[in-house]
């Protein structure tokens, strides 16, 4: 297996491909940006691509999967969490008093402002393409800057010395990553799934996401996460990028999918995978398998 | 084929039976009640029972047919409407302002009350158990009552005087009336029918009105009746009796039919049946029997 | 006090009125219909008009009362139900196995045939206008029939002999009763209130019904009886005739109203009046009238 | 007027503030982050922050915006789009085929990786925090890169050498930035406006999207933008940060909030501001200002 991911060596999303299970054998390359990442899967470079979703303090965006998914036709197969925490790294042991500049990324600075005010009031932040970035360029240039905020995976991959643990103001955050790939067989089921999809808004219809929603709620679909996008052909026209909690294998979501086809037929399914945290699938007994079975019968039985 | 019908003879409801194909040569018998005509054909004393429906001067009730239709299994196979139009017919010829007492129903009385009081304003009302047991009663009995307010066809079948026409006060009324037989193969659809159901509130759910709506919204199915109606067994306790546009066959019906048995699996099918106004289903692109048809294909390819 | 109420005297409607307070020594005068106990109150001959609401044994529909509330601008200002049981009587004592024939409403007759058949097999039904009726014609002429199934209240009113009591076949049912007045003040909010509307179909909206509840829904009010009807001018023009768990008094009530006046302004509303089974109100929090309230103040402190 | 914006000068959102009225005397301060460019107004240093809002090129999120708003109470009031165009532009003139390495944001290097494959495929990208620090590096250190892709903005600033224009591979892309400031007057109704506003999603509904969505139905509130989020507060808690088409001081917007209000109180409210596209505001007859006036007359003649 090949991954690609985003960049440089040492990044979150290095760390989030590590909770793969065979990643740490396997062939892992890096890629400057998510569009890069995702492309050397399109052109066959790689099989699987990581990339960041949602809160990245690397940039990377949902935005970027949803556009690149459809144009590249890309599946997404697997969805994991990595916890968000950050250390002060330098190149050398030092007194954390004497750090008077700090390279990260802004993202990432932003993500330890209070602390720095509070610890290294005196440091100035020197900006970096990334916080793997701005580790690296303490081994490579001293003068760039004293230490660097970033993940604990890179400081230990570059031997950094750790001058400070778990710095972030907010403890707890975690960040989503998913790996994507060409289609193919859909993952199996677990009981805990998600679905994600893009639904681009019907035309005619201006109200037309009370009308998507319709067809989630009369089938029990639970809806995890919801964002509008311009389709980026013209003001006015969106799609919905959703994660859905359940699987294309079970009735409730494909009758779901295939109401919401009819009023929009561009619906492209990215994807049906197991659930990063897990969480079993609640599903009500109008809703249930046996449920959608026992109506069509009935409904068979009635056209006789 | 027999037909039993609300009667006595001469009733809107024989002139509805009349209105049904080769209803001339049957034979029709007359029930004294909505109950004993559909018990008539639970019995195998008759093949299809005639009984009337909303807004009936001769008190059939929606709720007597629901109960029914029920109780004994039957279902509706067809439906027409009647013009609700009086005349006033006495046994024999007589002046008009010479007619001081006219036997008719409360509420065929209620229905030419005006016309009475500006053109009979001295005659009393007597009150009969139908507007044609009115017209039978003065070819019985002269003693109770100068005239009758009936429907054209009694004072036809019995050779009446008739002494007005149309003196109902408002023009243009029309009752519908069903036939209701054991269950069989359902009657093929034209393209303009309808299908009555029963679908019993969902019992844990209090505003499950709406629940139910959604199917019908998401699958464009137009109701074109509703009423709620207490079950009888206990205070609190609905269901509601509809009638939707379309026919079992279509896709768009049995979702939303299918839809609705997750959620109340009790739901009772009364039949799918030609509309009596014959006017066509206007059904949106969204809603096809093509459009369900590719979006089934389209899951399925998912599927895989 | 006048009361009008559906006739003659002895009528379920009668028993209904009596349950009033006060009512036992009130001018109580019989009306020949629903429509003429309306009307007196409009002509100013009585001061409130009692008449059935469903399921009545003696004809009393809603769709009448719709029709004359609208017509003659009428408010509920009561509601009351009133057990149904019937007592099989005769004007002289007599052994149950003599009875040849029975008189009754059509209605009535229903509602205890089997009774009848069990245990006066060789009796014949004698159609009468009103259960009330048949009991008053054992009375005036012996040749009707031989004995009257009706109310206890006629039978006692009547001194009739009661040879069979609770003969119905279902035990248990009740018939709502309503009090119509012109309009006043409304009655004060009890806590266990009812409001009634009548809301015509949006002329340009098929699927009104949907776009109707939803006001409801955000309200948080419950509807406990829905019908729709015809509105009489022409085919395919639809109103609902709705009773609403709540009183116009409460936020949620006025709140839903108002918004349905906006997509139907010739909503008519027809009443809150205390409710007749005293089921207190249960209102979500998210729906109290302190809820309305801080929202209220929230949208003001942001306009500032 | 102190203006803090996202820097360094010469970004896109330099651009963006100066196509604000009067901005072009007015003290304009870059920030590193968007997070400080709000801090700056939080603490008193600037009057207005200029930060960007979706598809950003320089990694403004509305993730950021929101978080930062609700911390800060911060409202909006005002919002502009400037059109996405990059020039590759170097210190010096020099011909085209002689660049070796370009300088650039990664987001910015993915929108002309098409353009910069056909006519540069030998150029390296070096990443740089913004596509304007990219730009001022040519100017402070030759080694850095051979030449940057940016704004045109900042190559006009930095008297930059433009070698190619409009290099973008997808042409027509705008991006949206708001104006935030501490809460006042909210800026007055022109007809063609935005309201922007967070909704927790209320604890226990995990169906509630759709709850809060019937508030904008029935009131005809239309939503131009619709995002899900993690509150962060823990897994399983959402908020939904939403734009929708109107003004606080219209009452369809003002009873659409108020109604979600009483189901998620602490809904936050971040302004209503004028549209950036002026695109002027159809509303239907059932929630034009009238409506909503005589709705609330009736109410109060009924109540008396």
């Amino acid at each position: 297996m090949r991954y690609s991911y985003l960049g440089p060596a040492g990044t979150f999303t290095e760390a989030a491909l590590l909770q793969m299970p065979g990643a740490e054998t396997a062939e892992r390359v890096p890629a400057a940006s998510v569009l890069s990442a995702l492309a050397m899967v399109q052109d066959d470079e790689a099989d699987v691509a990581v990339v960041p979703i949602e809160n990245s303090v690397e940039g990377g965006v949902t935005a970027t999967l949803d556009a690149v998914s459809v144009a590249h036709n890309l599946h997404i197969t697997a969805e994991t969490l990595v916890p968000i925490t950050f250390v002060l790294a330098s190149a050398d042991p030092m007194p954390m008093e004497q750090v008077r500049s700090i390279a990260t990324h802004s993202h990432g600075w932003a993500q330890v402002r209070r602390w720095a005010e509070a610890t290294v009031p005196h440091a100035e932040f020197v900006p970096a393409s990334s916080t793997a970035a701005a580790a690296h360029g303490l081994t490579r240039d001293p003068a760039i800057a004293d230490a660097a905020v970033c993940a604990p995976l890179v400081a230990a991959q570059l031997g950094l010395h750790v001058l400070a643990r778990e710095i972030e103001d907010v403890p707890g955050a975690v960040t989503r990553f998913v790996m994507a790939a060409k289609p193919g067989p859909v993952p199996v089921m677990t009981g805990a799934d998600k679905t994600t999809v893009m639904i681009p808004l019907p035309e005619d219809h201006p109200g037309g996401l009370m009308e998507i929603l319709e067809h989630f709620a009369t089938n029990g679909v639970n809806i995890c996460r919801i964002e509008s996008r311009p389709t980026g052909f013209g003001m006015g026209d969106y799609f919905f990028s959703m994660d859905l909690e359940g699987h294309i294998a079970e009735a409730r979501i494909a009758d779901a999918l295939a109401g919401i086809h009819r009023i929009s037929p561009r619906i492209r399914f990215l994807g049906s995978y197991p659930r990063a945290d897990n969480k079993s699938q609640q599903v009500g007994p109008e809703v249930s398998e046996a449920a959608f079975t026992s109506a069509q019968r009935w409904i068979e039985s009635l056209r006789g």
